[in-house]
């Protein structure tokens, strides 16, 4: 019999079919994350070190120190989106029409091109590289913090067609500014308060507990950091890295923390491309929302109650009609089995 | 600038590219939904009249009075799914281990044949047989209904493997019963109580009101009923029918109602063929979920302030990282320009 688990941050309910479990080698998109044939030669990559002048001008570049902006000479560099989603320039405008509530469309939409290398694969390929991405994300979100008009930022990273990937082959992701708490984030810092105001505890370090303690969905163990396939796993082989010690914002991360979180965060990605191919995938960040200082020196709460995490979300199959009219997801892959697959693994 | 527009009952924020908006022929999947090519010949699809021993024993059936069951002489056929999501013997058993939750997966999931031939598409091509369609599900939620295991019955189909429609060509629907109220329910109910507690009005009804005095959004009215291109469009040419007088289940529409909601159906669905081709969508009914009489005469509530519609969610663009971890969605129609679409064409 299928089994519904609950998720005890948000209260989503998953299916999970223990009896017909598939296997690795089942999903169709394994071996082909479905992206288009790139048709641009490297030469007309706007991402590609020497075509700086192709995207609009940098926002930001970790670069040597004789190198100029919008040349080449650097290592990771930031751009705005040619096509944002939300336009950086005004100021914010709320009103309403009738019952209906809008505001003008402000937001940083950013692109973090993580190598000038056009066929690099970082995620997987180039630790010291990943590292530095890691660094210049934490600067983006604490420069896009100070902006007021911002309360959120969201980085991500879309890999392969299924996944909403381009069709652009040089690795990039992005961070986006958003003007309100997005719904999503606010419903997990909902149920984490919820859970904190009753029990005087983060639900995500006792999650942290359960699961050292259970044995059964953590796959690795690096240093502060462990990479687990949450109980109540949406997608086959979703899996969350989450740091052991309590934490709410991602950039408060010091060096060490950053070497380690890069560390288990390649050895996750290859675990999962040995065990999977070169598979779709969203990379979402989840930290804490931006607080400022209020008035009389206060900060807005969520600091105990909120517990920074990545969840990498496999696309190896179909969100239908299903999920999207009950918020129920079907997974046909018990988490159970997935960290059996990946802890096998050695990675690439 | 793009314009953030706020979902008035559960609070969903929607990005609507306004500057750079996409006409119908934009959209790649507009012209294939994308469905594999089928395999195998009419003489083996299960959901043809004639091969009826391949499936499961049917539960329902409009058939004529001179057949017998799981022969042929159906109009519309109702069998278990042969691969069921949830299991419908046993008996509820919810427990916790540690701080999770789970429980047995006890449902029902049934396939709705609309058709008893291969290549028919009753939701566009027959009226009479729609209208019967209709009448089948309305039984089929009434009687599972009196299972006191159930909480709600979540109907819907997915066309075109976009959507995450299968491989057979012959029409079918599902019909899943769950033990909880589905989350996405649930905020929808919540939302639209929290509405009713502070208005004394049902938010769907004054929705209703206002597009109707806006005339910017409704391109079809038949009878009771009106298809609107909702305000807070998450999807290109996202559309919902509703019944203009207030009505919290689906399953209490009369003869009159029946017939009159058919029509609009199958006309909103040929509208949005004429203008997208064979377009990949989901169609999901929102209705109120399960109430049963308590003790002492009372009803469980939910009358006045839920409100039943059908929603149609053309799946023309991917839901990538930004959404998932958002709950934000990007829409690069808004719904003001999906509305003239539809309004000037015809129908096939």
């Amino acid at each position: 019999m299928p089994e519904l688990r609950r998720d005890p941050i948000i209260g989503r309910w998953v299916i999970i079919a223990t009896e017909r479990a598939k296997r690795p080698s089942d999903f169709s998109f394994a071996q082909e994350p479905g992206a288009k044939k790139e048709k641009k030669p490297p030469s007309e990559c706007p991402f590609c070190e020497g075509n700086e002048s192709m995207t609009l001008p940098e926002i930001y570049a970790l670069r040597n120190k004789t190198s100029k902006p919008n040349a080449p000479g650097w290592e990771v560099r930031v751009i705005p989106s040619i096509s944002p989603f939300l336009d950086v320039k005004g100021d914010l405008d709320r009103h309403g029409k009738g019952m209906y509530d809008l505001m003008n469309g402000i937001g940083a939409h950013e692109i973090i091109i993580p190598t000038p290398k056009h066929d690099e694969r970082t995620f997987i390929a180039d630790l010291p590289q990943l590292e530095k991405l890691t660094g210049v994300i934490i600067k983006r979100m604490q420069e896009l913090k100070k902006d007021t008009r911002f309360k959120y930022a969201l980085f991500f990273k879309n890999h392969g067609r299924p996944a909403g990937g381009g069709k652009t082959k040089h690795q990039h992701t992005q961070l986006i500014a958003t003007p309100v708490t997005p719904k999503r984030v606010k419903e997990e810092l909902v149920g984490a308060k919820s859970y904190f105001d009753y029990k005087d505890r983060c639900i995500f370090c006792d999650m942290i507990r359960q699961e050292l303690s259970d044995k059964k969905r953590v796959f690795l163990e690096i240093d502060n950091f462990l990479a687990i396939n949450p109980y109540c796993s949406r997608f086959p082989f979703e899996t969350w890295i989450l740091p052991k010690k309590h934490s709410c914002d991602f950039d408060t991360m010091n060096e060490r923390d950053i070497k380690a979180y890069s560390k288990i965060f390649q050895f996750t990605l290859k675990k999962l491309t040995n065990t999977l191919g070169d598979f779709p995938y969203n990379i979402i960040l989840h930290t804490a929302p931006f607080r400022r200082r209020k008035k009389k020196g206060y900060w807005e709460t969520i600091e105990e109650d909120y517990h920074w995490h990545v969840e990498i979300m496999p696309r190896l199959t179909q969100v239908a009609g299903f999920e999207w009219g009950s918020g129920f997801y079907i997974n046909s892959v018990p988490p159970e089995d997935a960290c059996k697959y990946l802890k096998e693994t050695n990675g690439i």
